[in-house]
């Protein structure tokens, strides 16, 4: 006779389709959502059903808010001639951690990856494009990752831009901060020598 | 100006929550929720709500279920006079897949361990032993983990069954079947030695 708890298994099952998450740790993380009790269950399930209905993307940048106001494109503060282009919402997070960009962002919500069936048209290219015909833009920063999809991304999407007669930059390559040179790959390291500076 | 979507926030906080998730694997979690659309947010939070609602002890063996009845303390094709003491639910769902087992279980729900602040009263000791009185139970097996924990417990209730006369086991410790012996570390491959049996 198999043992089977029907709204423990889909639970299991719920946490099994999360990425990254197979069956033992879905059975570990359901397990515990039930030893937590009611409330805690009601506050988890809360959580998901709140984000799942107020977040939306930002009509200009498609970051993800929550609000009807977007609170780097509406902020008046900020240099809007410099748009930082991102694959992802969490890479916004990261440049804001560091309140070191001032500019615009744009998220591509992905990256091209004919592997995975992403092409240009899965991403926000489009509204990018609107953005640079619209408005006062000086520079495009494109901030993807430094993986193969990255570079192809970001190379696509620069010749695009560069018709329209805007600068184009890419962050810069190079060794970690804090890193030492012995753990530095051979091509981190060659593209370090590049892109070398005066001091 | 720090960049924060309150419901967002949130949820990344609940998942970070969980058992084993940091703070970027919730991001990431977090993120896979919200892109996957209302009605997914939907059947996850039904799920968790709906687990933590209808599934409860058994008053018996202590295992979760989810109806009033449980469906291996109330069949009666099983030995009800062996009784498998483990420390999860967990262990119960191991047992019941290989099908090997078909005596009662007994859920003790943790393990003694006093550096995290759980004695004999936080198991379900106290019900293993009730149920030792009431019934015509020949044997109980002590199947909690080969761990300092999971020892310490077995020794504890063992001692506590033993006055009452009824047989108390212990799983037994050896090389896992299909390893090679290269790779047994020593306690295992001693114990494996003195539990050898004639062949």
């Amino acid at each position: 006779m198999a043992y089977n708890v029907a709204p423990l298994a889909h639970l299991i099952e719920e946490f099994n389709r999360l990425p990254g998450t197979g069956k033992k740790t879905a059975e570990r993380l359901a397990y515990h959502v039930i030893s937590q009790g009611e409330e805690y269950a009601q506050e988890f399930s809360d959580a998901i059903m709140n984000a799942a209905k107020s977040i939306h993307r930002c009509p200009v940048c498609q970051n993800l808010i929550d609000g009807s106001l977007c609170p780097v494109c509406d902020d008046l503060r900020r240099d809007h001639s410099m748009i930082c282009v991102v694959s992802d919402p969490r890479d916004v997070m990261a440049f804001e951690r560091k309140h070191t960009f001032m500019g615009d962002y744009h998220v591509l919500h992905g990256l091209i990856s004919p592997m995975d069936g992403i092409g240009p048209n899965e991403l926000t290219i489009k509204s990018l494009l609107a953005r640079l015909n619209n408005k006062e833009v000086k520079e495009v920063i494109m901030a993807t990752n430094a993986t193969v999809e990255g570079e192809a991304t970001a190379m696509y999407i620069s010749q695009l831009i560069k018709p329209l007669g805007i600068k184009v930059s890419r962050l810069a390559y190079g060794i970690p901060v804090g890193s030492s040179l012995e753990f530095a790959d051979d091509v981190t390291l060659g593209r370090a020598l590049d892109g070398r500076n005066e001091m």
